[in-house]
């Protein structure tokens, strides 16, 4: 009669048909064996011959499994002798329930595991199927230029190969493209940045992550409104910042509140969208600024402004960023808007000091981005595809902000609260009562609508709520029929 | 006569034809003056007509220029009694060096950019014009199918913009690629992970970078080799760990050194390269692997495998990862070798649970990858094109890594130290005496040489020392010349 392992082997293989090589499987399924103490250490294997037929395997396959097994130290061969368990085995105890052989319901969670640390609040959409997205100002990709993008990527390749750029290089990104954007924030945003002064990122959510590594110690005051783009203070808390608030209203950024948390804490970041603020899309008013760089000044905190769609402005041409007059701001734009979040570049500019930091820092977390993309998408905004891109989609945009006002007023205009944005890619919905929000959230999905949660913008119990709406990927159907859903969701 | 402010705007405008747009310069130049106190809080502006007559310029750029310093809240207009200098300004002495106007030579680092944390020892080498790089194992990336990726790239990017892919997806990466590779690790190397303990990272580095975000609290033991690889060893000082060395020898990692590590501190994390080990080539072997397992299971530490060139072995069929018989071991991988760095493709398999946090990571380091890219190299894999590129490479791989070989022989044989690798793309080289290295190091850049420091890969001052350097990437003519310029630089 055969031993009750060899029994096993043959079973288990028969069982699992479709998984790996069949060698593969003859291997683990032997170390299962071992690791049971089924198979124990010294005792000799079958000869391969005699394995293979009563496997119903080739011999060879034996064969390949037994050296496989002798590289990885299970099995030892004494030549002609054979093939025998290795004398030295770990305990047999050893972690049964992590095999491999177990397959993919054993998840192999050893203990070390259940000590990670628990998780975050970072809320993030993406598309589900049956799920219509109330994005938080993500821009329409299907008027993206593929074509021209294609091409410019298919051309970038052919040069990087022949140049042989397809290696590694510099961790600050395409010379290229540094210089592209480099050009267009002196140009079109009044910057006076160099290309060693930028630092391209994987999104703008690099950037701000870069800013969060370099610049905050344990314990420093991080200030961000007590509404706020989350991911940013989700990183800057990460790294250990103490995270202050500061009222935002419809001015933006309160500046008195700021002052009063410069003087009882010592603040060395201030994180702001005063461009379009996120998510109420207010713009910071002319007062504020000249204080905000005043009380910089004053209290020695650095501004970090985060100008994610600095394009969309629909009231007039888009504000000059406060980093064209104080270039020791740490300025971080985004391709992600005016283009596709997909090409994920953001960039960052600041002092030089800042970008050889970052650049350090980069080589720790994933040494470059892809300089292909880098170098098709600088040829874009070179020829001015990307500005003429922008020109054609500013005019769909500010149909659509239309259209979703007009719809908001005819079909929620009791129980919703908005103001027209003058520019960025979304309204901020605030509520007539807290039940109107509560059951707009609880009856999203089975209206089959998601968006962001209306608490995670304060990111706390008792902070202000509300719903981001992004305007710019909806076409009007699409706007009516966000709108009606709302409207079902809410309820009479 | 004109007062000062006045004559100074109209000089540094003539001063500065190519720079920023006129109504910028104009913008910036009055900045200036308001700053350094020549023009002062409730000063009334001429008229834009006298202005732009003054300037030379059309009187809309100055109404353009008031009109964004009134936004900006530098002015501020009072109908028709005119411009005015806004009545609450900061601080006159607010820092004047920083100025924008100073232009590119200013590098407006304010206070707070001296306090940032003293640089890291992270060598990288990119090629640089009139350099030849002995790289640490990069594929020949003119050997890359560039034809075949563009078009995939153009059919995935094609498909994404219609199905709204083009937008936010799941941070783990592209479900077709996750799919992919998870059948890749599965029949290839044995695993028995799922597309949901997959996530897609940019290189193997940003998967060493979540796995020290992820796996260490400060103070942490993780054990490297002595010799090792030094971003991973960086990364990991960096989130904090206590870095423990053990020895490295001719048979990988050695385990007396670790277990007695272990007994003296508590270790969380092994970083290991058991299949071609980095810098030095050789292959853990088999007592030592099963002791490993052993010793992971005795002293509860997370075993993290790097397996960055897998594919490439040439002496028989790359071993089965560590993994394969563990599925505790977080396993990392990349594309990087086996197609291109550029593409910024890694991976990590592990337990779900890790891969949950390692969702979350990323949501705060960069949200996600490109999906594009992620997609066509999904296409690539399951079409075969890779594994036919992968057998492609290898033999002429194959042929380099002898002319390698026969060229040090012959030309640096008293000099130099080597064992032919059995696979990995490199060769680690020592030196028959200090001295010979000495001048290596010193020569190299006068003959047009660069490599990483030999100090990099012990990274302390009495560690070990040795050059990498990397076959793959050279054709004939290029090793020859390598090795003609290695020994020129160590002289007779």
């Amino acid at each position: 009669m055969l031993r009750e392992w060899r029994l096993n082997l043959k079973l288990n293989l028969k069982r699992r048909p479709g998984g790996a090589p069949v060698y593969v499987q003859i291997a683990h399924g032997l170390v299962a064996e071992i690791r049971r103490g089924r198979l124990i250490a010294g005792e000799v294997l079958p000869g391969s011959r005699e394995m293979a037929e009563e496997l119903g395997v080739n011999r060879k396959t034996v064969v390949v499994a037994y050296d496989e097994l002798i590289a990885q130290g299970w099995l030892t061969s004494r030549g002609t002798k054979g093939t025998f368990v290795s004398a030295k085995l770990p305990e047999p105890k050893a972690r049964p329930a992590r095999l491999a052989l177990d397959g993919p319901r054993s998840r192999g969670e050893g203990p070390q595991f259940s000590r990670l640390a628990p998780p975050m609040d970072v809320p993030v959409l993406f598309p589900r199927p049956g799920l219509l997205s109330l994005d938080d100002g993500t821009p329409d990709t299907r008027l993206f230029p593929a074509e021209s993008f294609a091409r410019a990527y298919r051309s970038a390749m052919t040069i990087a190969g022949k140049v042989g750029k397809l290696g590694y290089g510099d961790p600050r990104g395409s010379p290229n493209l540094r210089g592209a954007i480099s050009r267009m924030l002196n140009v079109d945003r009044g910057l006076a940045t160099t290309p060693d002064r930028v630092c391209l990122t994987r999104g703008s959510q690099m950037a701000i992550y870069l800013v969060s590594r370099i610049m905050i110690r344990n314990g420093d005051g991080v200030v961000v409104d007590d509404l706020t783009y989350p991911p940013a203070r989700e990183a800057f808390r990460a790294a250990g910042a103490n995270i202050l608030r500061v009222h935002v209203d419809d001015d933006g950024t309160d500046m008195d509140s700021l002052e009063k948390t410069c003087r009882r804490h010592r603040v060395r970041l201030v994180y702001l969208t005063p461009h379009h603020h996120f998510p109420t899309t207010v713009l910071l008013n002319p007062d504020r600024r000249l204080r905000l760089l005043g009380l910089a000044s004053q209290f020695g905190f650095t501004i970090v402004e985060d100008d994610y769609d600095h394009e969309f402005h629909f009231q007039h041409q888009p504000l000059l960023p406060l980093a064209s007059f104080d270039p020791s701001v740490l300025y971080i734009g985004s391709m992600s808007k005016l283009l596709s979040p997909s090409l994920r570049l953001g960039y960052i500019s600041a002092p030089e000091k800042f970008i050889e930091r970052a650049a350090q820092e980069i080589c720790l977390i994933d040494r470059q981005g892809d300089p292909v993309t880098e170098d098709a998408v600088a040829e874009l905004v070179e020829s001015g595809e990307v500005r003429r891109h922008a020109n054609r989609v500013l005019k769909i945009y500010a149909a659509r902000r239309e259209k979703l006002a007009v719809m908001l007023r005819a079909e929620l205009d009791d129980a919703v609260d908005f103001r027209l944005p003058d520019g960025g890619l979304a309204f901020w919905l605030t509520f007539a009562t807290s039940s109107h929000l509560d059951r707009l959230e609880q009856n999203a999905p089975k209206n089959g609508l998601q968006f962001l949660p209306s608490g995670s913008f304060a990111g706390k119990e008792d902070g202000r709520r509300g719903i981001r709406v992004g305007f710019a990927g909806l076409d009007d159907a699409g706007i009516r029929d966000a709108v009606r859903r709302m409207k079902a969701a809410i309820g009479p």
